[in-house]
């Protein structure tokens, strides 16, 4: 059996093709450049096709397709919402695709319900039925496995929770992103960090000599391994709110694994204990010692192995439903 | 087809019968008393094997049991452990009440998500399939209904919301009972409107003659009823902590409805207009617009119309597996 997955991001486009068990036999990515609209929906369906006929010519037929996409897929329309797409306000991808694809099964879901998928097919979720992928990139979502089934809420929208509610009171500054995103992401560090900076004025630190308005989230990790006070001030909030977030998971969904990723962890791996330490406090307590943290075993990648994942899922519920 | 539905809760026990529809043909309630132990479980097995033989004379055999339990199902093991009941810390009740039902299929399952399945059958939550119980009364925890089932998590403990961390940072307070639970639980309630009243020293309202170690929620509403100023303070902070709670749930499941339970909804259902505008300050801005938020539709008989479906489901389960 063949499957492929296809991991559409913000800024590039991941495609894969997998075994059954999860091997990989080949991969190419491609960077979306200048493309558009349905400029990159043409794009998609391009390398579906060139896919498609290698994969004919080869033997290996493609038996199912999975997509991830970076934003909300509406179930019952198949049309996406992808913020960082622009005009993928509510994209046809399904029905495009299927033009390309025939008889064969397509699926889409969410990037963030794939990076869980991912990691529990071939990550570090293997073998889990109740686990979150909690991504902190530049924005914060949550995938969510309950009971070996995607957490999708009734609008297809659960896991929006760059959205939680953890520092009263309410702030303006919330209104575009929400709290904990605000505080948190990757976005958030960067811009908390320019607040602290425009706070301290006798600040002479590792980051004085910067352009306080370009400053990242990168630029607050380098400071913090230097040791900068003002670096590890804002890191230790961000490790109140990670934990504080990551203790309502566990108190509210009582998972047996939460993975860690996204590009902030990354450099914030290594604050995991901390953050661990933090969500002991606030937590179920029995939840809290049940359950295990880990990176992601895939890293970049959580996304189209997601896909591929998603494939063989959708093709076994189609093979059980006959 | 006839229901057994049983709702063990911390006082008393009550037991009805229903038909499939969810119609009640009997009901019956019996205080706990100063039972403990094993004789609280020799209560539910008395009054089991009462109500058996009845049905039988009656021609109206009991085709299915369910019970919700005031604490946690281990579902694996079919024990309890059950707070509010002394002697509750891993107790057989499946065991026990397998002893007296014969060939009749029994299931046991929390209080919390009694709630929500009762709701759903014949409350306030019919045709629902994502929808949420908030349960406020001595204690704080949520019934969660995923996708037409009940989340439990991996340990059968999700939905422990009266563990939510909302108020940074942390204080020792919240080890024993959780953060959202010690600020507006009905004994947090009581709680807080003790440490104001300690603390104001120069107030003189509506509960300034009274003992202060005594207070309890309901008296707090009594002096907000009256437009007492502490009181008010206290239910606009606890109407902030709702209000960040149920945005949580919101951001987290994008449930199509909250349905407000427990003590203290209840007297502080006027106040569901002023948390769901506290809501939507915090909250994932689509999925708090699409939730509908309303009261319970069977008050206190919510988790013995929960217990009644839960039998109807597990009956309609092993049918299908057959």
């Amino acid at each position: 059996m063949s499957l492929l997955g296809i991991d559409l991001g913000g800024s590039k486009l991941a495609l894969a093709i997998f075994t059954e068990d999860g091997s990989l036999l080949l991969r190419e990515s491609i960077p979306l450049g200048k493309r558009i609209g349905s400029e990159v929906g043409k794009l998609v369906n391009d390398r579906i096709r060139i896919l498609l006929e290698t994969s004919k010519r080869n033997g290996t037929e493609i038996d199912s397709i999975g997509i991830s996409v970076p934003g909300i897929n509406n179930t019952s329309t198949g049309k996406i919402w992808a913020p960082n797409i622009q005009g993928w306000n509510n994209y046809p991808l399904l029905a495009e695709v299927m033009e390309v694809t025939g008889n064969i099964p397509v699926i889409i879901d969410s990037d963030r319900a794939c990076y869980i998928l991912g990691e529990v097919w071939s990550g570090n979720a293997r073998g889990c039925k109740d686990a979150v992928f909690l991504a902190v990139g530049t924005g914060i979502g949550a995938g969510i496995l309950v009971n070996g089934e995607i957490l999708r809420g009734s609008n297809d929208i659960a896991g929006a929770i760059g959205w939680m509610a953890l520092n009263r009171p309410f702030e303006d500054k919330y209104t575009e992103c929400g709290c904990f995103e605000y505080h948190a992401s990757g976005e958030g560090i960067a811009k908390v960090t320019r607040e602290y900076l425009k706070k301290s004025r006798d600040y002479s630190g590792y980051l004085s000599d910067r352009d306080i308005e370009n400053i990242k989230a990168s630029d607050l990790f380098a400071a913090y391994e230097n040791g900068d006070s003002l670096a590890t001030e804002v890191i230790d909030q961000c490790v109140e709110f990670w934990g504080m977030a990551v203790a309502n998971i566990v108190s509210l969904l009582n998972p047996e694994k939460i993975i860690f990723g996204g590009g902030v962890f990354g450099p914030a791996n290594k604050l995991i204990p901390a953050i661990r330490k933090e969500a002991l406090k606030w937590a179920q307590p029995i939840g809290i010692k049940q359950v295990t943290f880990d990176v992601s075993g895939l890293a970049g990648d959580a996304g189209v192995f997601g896909a591929g994942y998603l494939a063989f899922r959708n093709l076994q519920k189609s093979d059980n439903s006959k």
